[in-house]
């Protein structure tokens, strides 16, 4: 017999009754019934339940087992009682008597358990993030990764890309983000760093006539921790295509994104239809670049309806230039108290207020006023039908505004009673982002959000540049590598309304993609830098690799890289990516289990040239 | 018609005649035949030649095309006259006939011609790699290595194995090398390491209870460039399992790595009997632990018929302890000449030189001398056949220590007319290596050693602990984190001839692989610390992620590392792993193309705490 096992302990059924069997695993419980040991022993497939008793010649070591001891029973098979059958797992209809044991490795008392669903501390899970990752739900979501990972190699592979691997300790890449550094020891003085991103690379793979180039691929940004975002390394699936368009990459990526949905999605709904929006319109209707399209809030521009109107504070700021006025249709969300609420939660985040105007219907009080009469009468008329009921707006914007304005708002936003509308006002770059944040909580309050939802869309069109609005200087407002729309022409007519072929897929209000036709004429590379204020010089040494190689018959090509850690998270149900990764630093960017970072050794640092400073 | 192709360089053939098509590539040749102009058109999947006479509207541009342009062209698929056709190309049987062309990527001079054979310094093709790459031959390469890789994950997956990605920044891992250290921005005077194996993760994995872990990883490793080696960044196969034996490793990977290279090996023989020598025996036999076995010849002790004998050098060497004298057999390699070259080879690896005997023919010369007759006599008696021949044994040493030894060396050997034998006399561990050269050099030269054959062997038994020879301190040999056979009890008894549960596999002259299985057993493992020196605080302060994992029930586990650049330079048949590379650094550890490394900004070194010191 094999000397751990001759099953794991998701395996044996009634077939097996009466056989001699080996296991090896966990304790996951014991439980004592009157004399009799009952371990529930788990391995990495399944659970099978092992039993001893005093007639058993290792009873007495049996006793002594805790939890999370890892042992190797022998014993035989026997038929579970018919009301004993457990049917939930695989190895429900049997249980093992334990003749022999050996203990494999025990276990100290538990800073965490395993078993049942206490929850810990974050800081306790990583430190004993072995014990963590035993449990149920961490099992499952590393399986569901690895799973995840090996389906979209296969998706990639089967409509003809190859996996190549690129350089990890390379040079500087251009991805603006700030780059962790490696010292040279051969080179003193002088420093490697880790890649931001493969793009470089995966550009100069396309100028070496690969055609079809993915990676699963570790990036390396030295970015101060968010829920989302390691603060360390993380993966993409990387890609680049030579002689496409951009409609090429989303009609190739779009089938592998959909398809590992749908596979992982555990039955939610995938939506196949992906709207390309233009990074315009997605602030203006969105508030953001990665919109949640789960939400139908889209919001509108009501600018005219509030010019020169009574509502001073709205019609003095619109005589400002770039100035608007943004409605957030609520619709259900017509009442005082969830109004008011919508009110402060924008004070919350740091603007005035936001106004609004609800539709319910007309009210005694409301008739009261417009008659002249008493408001107990004015209910008695409602309730008769002597005077019609019917629709009223409230809230004081719409007391300021007057009852036309209000209804022409009501009519572009297309709302009725018991709807609402939220208002902002400003240079939308200042208001947008609140609108944004307003408009998820206005959807997941009034349960306007649909639930159990994948919902994806294109950001198309971003800007290239953008202009300090104090210096007045034009600088990159996104990749400077993509290819700028109309080419030559455009850069040389009006730079700041130059687009790009450039896009990001959001979902759910996460950014799950993002890439570019790049720029690989090395002319309009020149002009794109020199509108931004760079000379050929500086790009030549900041980019060298790439211009050069763009100087010897470089293609056509793009691509783009969708965050590996996002998606899983996604697919996990999670909301911080740490639950996804199998040994993820904390949020100061340390590593408590292994010490990470830690002090190098004098001799170390001699090595590598260096002399760590104190900091001013 | 999309954009750039209708149709890839590899897909026309004669089902397309007189359809209009439109391809993108590279100009691979121009050819001008009298006034027309043949183009091989190139791309990732193949070559059409295209052509253009004055007739086409654009023969004036097409004729400025220069090499490596990439170009676009529109035009009518044509049959090829029956004289014409190229049966060695798919698309042989056609050419196209240009009516419209776009420079997509002009190129200025070469510094490096795709086409054609010629070779360019290293440094060169490294600068321009992107040219390089686009060779027919570094394109066959990195395909090669990426469906080799490709074949191993699904190999891996196959039988069970799940990816799982371990961290890249990191702590310090215990390998033995030197490591990459990235400094912490957060956490200003300490420092990350980059990896120089998962070693640490991989077991902390199978404490997390997964079983079966495989990771095609990245390895960091600061170490002096090598041609099998790479200076910074190289991949290995990771895997690790639970509950197993060695030889489950063994029956687990051979499956794996056999395939892969039966799969590839392009018709070269694969063996499948992977005999396991011990690690002792590999130095005795072929004085390295990772032999060459396509070399059929193994040494032997022969000390026993040198000690006390007329060959005073071996003789007396003998009589000091710890010596011993080495032969190498050589068969067919029974001449003077050759024997002396092999002399002159072991004078110049620094060894005063290497005995030898051969055996031939009788010489009229030995005749002469043994009846006292003139040789020309003696050579007409041989002819007759008046005086029998055979065979006799010749070279210096055959005479010193007389024809009764020398014919004992014979028969132990195995050896007859033709063959020759070489002798190292001395401490094992100094002449051993050279004594492995010089086996793999009588080898080849010998034409002995055979071609187009992979030939494995997995070395075991590797000594724990080696003794310094001069202090007389115990150290570790190998890995400290293997399983030393025998257990606690061995190490308390004879901790220096303990050997541990620690493989490679060796194919063909190179190691391939490493594993052991682990020392999951505190106790057991600070005992072993113990023995080379290391006290227990010493053993929590370097891998106190790992020891405290152990305390709380650590399954038995094991596993390997199969290094993947090197796999694919042998099946790639290259000696430089440079060649299989995508993008490798110079010998001097730089990038050249990309400018690495490379000083640091001001601002960057404030940021990280440090500061560039003079080295003294």
């Amino acid at each position: 017999m094999h000397a751990y096992r001759s099953h794991t302990c998701a395996e044996l059924n009634k077939s097996h009754v009466g056989d001699t069997v080996r296991l090896s695993g966990w304790v996951h419980r014991v439980r004592d019934h009157g004399g009799v040991l009952f371990i529930d022993l788990r391995d990495h497939y399944g659970m099978t339940q092992v039993l001893c008793d005093p007639d058993s010649p290792v009873f007495a070591e049996v006793e002594k087992v805790r939890s999370e001891w890892c042992i190797r029973i022998d014993g035989n098979v026997k038929a579970r009682d018919e009301d004993l059958v457990n049917p939930k797992i695989p190895t429900g209809e049997i249980e093992v008597f334990i003749r022999d044991m050996e203990v494999l490795g025990a276990a100290e008392e538990l800073p965490l358990m395993v078993f049942g669903d206490q929850e810990y501390p974050e800081e306790t899970r990583l430190r004993y993030r072995y014990l963590d990752l035993r449990r149920e739900k961490m099992q499952s979501h590393m399986k569901l990764r690895s799973d995840m990972v090996a389906s979209m190699r296969k998706r990639m592979w089967d409509i003809g890309f190859r996996e190549y691997q690129t350089p990890i300790i390379t040079a500087s890449s251009p991805e603006g983000a700030r780059d962790f550094l490696v010292p040279s020891r051969l080179h003193p003085g002088r420093f490697y760093a880790l890649p931001q991103a493969p793009q470089q690379f995966k550009q100069l793979i396309m100028v070496s006539g690969f055609d079809k180039y993915f990676q699963i691929a570790p990036c390396f940004r030295d970015e101060d921790p968010r829920a989302d975002r390691s603060p360390t390394d993380f993966y993409q699936l990387d890609m680049e295509m030579s002689f496409v368009t951009q409609q090429d990459v989303f009609d190739t990526i779009q089938p592998v994104m959909q398809g590992v949905f749908e596979e992982f999605g555990g039955g939610r709904k995938v939506d196949a239809d992906w709207p390309q929006i233009s990074y315009a319109d997605a602030a203006k209707w969105y508030g953001t670049d990665k919109p949640d399209l789960r939400n139908p809030i889209k919001m509108q521009d009501c600018s005219e309806h509030f010019r020169g109107s009574g509502f001073a504070i709205f019609a003095k700021l619109l005589e400002q230039e770039g100035t608007e006025v943004r409605a957030i249709p609520a619709p259900t969300g017509g009442s005082r108290k969830f109004c008011d609420r919508m009110n402060a939660f924008a004070q919350k985040e740091g603007l005035p207020g936001m106004g609004y105007i609800f539709w319910r219907d007309k009210t005694a009080d409301a008739v009261a006023q417009e008659l002249g009469i008493p408001i107990k009468d004015a209910a008695a008329k409602l309730k008769s039908g002597e005077v019609e009921g019917g629709m009223e707006a409230a809230g004081p914007l719409a007391k300021n505004i007057g009852p036309e304005r209000t209804e022409a708002i009501r009519q572009q936003l297309g709302l009725g009673v018991g709807d609402a509308a939220f208002f902002l006002g400003g240079r939308p770059k200042v208001f947008e982002t609140v609108a944004g944040k307003a408009r998820n909580v206005i959807g997941e309050e009034l349960g306007l959000t649909e639930q159990d939802r994948f919902a994806f869309c294109w950001i198309v069109d971003f800007p290239i540049f953008q202009k300090d609005e104090e210096t007045g200087e034009i600088d990159f407002d996104h990749n400077p590598f993509s290819m700028p729309k109309g080419g030559m022409e455009a850069l040389e007519a009006d730079p700041l309304s130059v687009t790009g072929y450039q896009y990001d897929l959001a979902c759910n209000g996460y950014e799950l993609v993002s890439g570019a036709i790049r720029n690989h004429k090395p002319e309009i590379m020149f002009k794109t830098f020199a509108v931004a204020g760079y000379g050929e010089d500086e790009v030549r040494r900041r980019f060298g690799g790439m211009v050069n190689a763009f100087k010897y018959g470089a293609p056509p090509h793009g691509g783009c890289a969708a965050g590996i850690d996002r998606m899983v998270m996604l697919l996990a149900d999670e909301t911080s990516i740490r639950e996804v990764i199998m040994f993820p630093m904390n949020q100061q960017a340390q590593d408590l289990m292994m010490n990470a970072p830690s002090e190098a050794s004098a001799e170390q640092l001699m090595e590598l040239s260096l002399r760590v400073v104190e900091q001013e």
